[in-house]
């Protein structure tokens, strides 16, 4: 099958902005930059990390350079510590070595990662020059659409950051081709969650071509990342910054982002750490009184593409707890959490007793694989 | 005479704000927050420098904390240096360890120092939380205006932040008072800005009153401001992010920035390298084709209120002239400058040939003073 290239949307108004999701879409950057009103009179900074560098920025350099673009380029080494204000500040020192102005753009070569650095070099360097997001990981089909920019603090992650919406998003499947086959199941979880939130019907077809995704089929995968896409910018055109529908993307992710704190990020990642947490999710919501089912499809599809669902035992409740608590959607013995209703629907719940949520930490630890 | 409080609106659609001027107004700084919407719920954080903290924060500190504010301090030290990434970082530390929020208000207690570093920390914290500017010292009528928030990089001043508007200023003419004689007449120097790019007939008035405000005389004082303040404001509601019209503001900056950069921070204040910048301007102006009388009425009001106006003679030209052409204001053999065309009216002209700058350059060497 082939990975024909598909296009939508994300409604922002006068911010609004395209996706383009394909086989090769690489290969029309140059004009798809030039529509998008990105300037060839000044030099633009494609940043990437030092894994990416290595098998797609000659490409993308080439592209843009034969465009007729002055290309500058910066390499960050690998991994979540590149999200650091002091890479920030390295960052903005080479862009303004090489002359980068106000018409400058950026460009994100790679995974989140990069994706949140750039974005955040992008939105506050000369107070907001344009940006292009270029995701290289499946995980990126999620934190390349919505806007959200950001670099970490010591003491919490993605704490500095803005709303900087890019002038287009291009996913060329091929890039997609060399990534590691546990950063491609990692990164599915996060295309089974916006099914979760938003359409059953997805859900049924992720459980059915799981084997072609896992496989990168690129018809698969584009159609997945389309979906997962379409999702998420439908969510962030009705809450651009998150005051209240944008929280059902954090499905999942009140015990996973307190997995990840507690066992170090590295142990576990972070489409894994939230595919436990989704399956928290579901356990709460049949205990509030939803079908059994919203428990059980949940956990197969996950672990049909090959996400783990049962919590490291090693992992100490206690501490489990505690690092929820300090999680910003906690309140007074009671939480926030969303909580899915049914399959392909979720719901803000915000006095869920922490005494339960206690229990299901538990039982995820004895869940059977 | 009193400096009864006057008031006015930065328009600016949903981001509109008001500023109050007055002897005293710090004392209703409860209602005031209240009003505008700052929650009593969670810890605002107040940022000051330390003069500014031995002189005035006990008092604003005390107000809210009357008023059922949960109140944080935080002190960085006095001078521009601090509108680093290093303190930003900092403060976000503090912000975290006192559990500051995304209902949390960031607080800016002093001049533009610290009204730039912490609007960048209110822009950037949790991506963007709310903002409210006390302005400190005179020059400050300038910086709490327009939301432009930045720190600055080894490589360049203000050249990392956003634009982020505040939900208040209050401006208390008392706090002025402990003003060293010398920041009273740079801040000074950006109020006759005001005039000379908007309004000739408040450059009359400060030539009239110029003793008054060297004096710090309430009900002058009030006055200066809140036309000051309501210059800007008009500019930047037109222009919030600085596409075309609000380059009238950088008058005389060209050439005063380079003089700042030149003389190594320090030596002249700010404001008073714009002053010689704004000669510098008129008589631009006057070569090309303005009255003479641009060049006199200029000069005149800025030595009524104790400004320089001749450039030092020991910073060379050529240093000076390099300095400008790395400022972004500049093309290719011409640069951008904005002129005087007429006192209260400026233009911004796209081809000012160097040649001629340096000329002027030359000349403001020699001015008689
Ligand atoms: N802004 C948002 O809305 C949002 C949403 C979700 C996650 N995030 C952020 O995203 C980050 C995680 O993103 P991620 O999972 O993409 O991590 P990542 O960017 O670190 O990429 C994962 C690994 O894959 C490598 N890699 C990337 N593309 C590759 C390719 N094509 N071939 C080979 N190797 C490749 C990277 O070098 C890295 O080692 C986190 O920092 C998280 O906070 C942000
Ligand atoms: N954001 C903008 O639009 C904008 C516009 C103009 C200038 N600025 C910035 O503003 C800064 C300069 O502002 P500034 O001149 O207010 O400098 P500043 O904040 O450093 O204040 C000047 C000095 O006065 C002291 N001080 C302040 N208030 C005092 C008081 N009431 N009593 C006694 N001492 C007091 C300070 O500690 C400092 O030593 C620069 O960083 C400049 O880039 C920003
Ligand atoms: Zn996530
Ligand atoms: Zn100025």
């Amino acid at each position: 099958m082939s990975g024909a290239p598909r296009e939508l949307t994300v409604e922002l108004g006068e911010r609004s902005y395209p996706i383009y999701i394909g086989e090769g879409v690489l290969d029309e950057a140059g004009n798809l930059f030039t529509e998008r009103g990105i300037s060839k009179k000044s030099p633009l900074m494609i940043i990437t990390d030092a894994n990416v560098a290595e098998r797609h920025l000659g490409h993308l350099a080439e592209v843009l350079t034969s465009a007729g673009f002055t290309v500058v380029t910066a390499v960050v080494p690998a991994g979540e510590s590149s999200k650091s204000l002091t890479e920030l500040e390295r960052l903005i020192g080479i862009a303004l070595e090489h002359g980068l102005d106000r018409k400058s753009a950026i460009v994100a070569l790679g995974g989140g990662v990069v994706g949140d650095l750039a974005g955040f070099v992008a939105a506050s360097f000369m107070r907001g020059i344009k940006f292009v997001q270029v995701p290289t990981t499946i995980l990126a089909h999620d934190s390349s659409v919505g806007g959200k920019v950001a670099v970490n603090h010591p003491l919490a992650k993605n704490i500095i950051g803005a709303f900087h919406q890019p002038e287009l998003v291009l996913y060329d499947l091929k890039t997609l081709q060399t990534l590691p086959e546990r950063e491609v199941k990692a990164g599915l979880s996060e295309v089974v969650k916006h099914g979760l939130i938003w359409d059953a019907s997805f859900v049924t077809w992720c459980d059915e071509n799981a084997d072609k995704l896992t496989a990168l089929d690129p018809d698969a995968l584009g159609y997945a990342l389309y979906k997962g896409c379409s999702v998420k910018a439908a969510v962030v055109s009705k809450d651009e910054r998150e005051n209240d529908l944008r929280a059902i993307l954090n499905l999942g992710h009140t015990i996973g982002h307190a997995l990840e704190a507690v066992a170090g990020y590295g142990e576990l990642l972070h489409g894994e750490a939230i595919a436990i947490g989704m399956v928290g999710a579901a356990r709460l919501a049949v205990r509030l009184g939803a079908s059994e089912e919203v428990y059980t499809v949940t956990k197969h599809v996950l672990q049909r593409v090959g996400l783990p669902v049962r919590l490291p035992a090693h992992l100490a409740t206690d501490e489990i707890m505690r690092a929820m608590m300090h999680d910003k959607k906690f309140q007074e013995g009671t939480m926030v959490f969303i909580v899915p209703t049914a399959i392909g629907v979720v719901e803000i719940n915000k006095s869920v007793s922490t005494s339960l949520i206690r229990e299901i930490v538990e039982q995820l630890k004895q869940e059977a694989i």
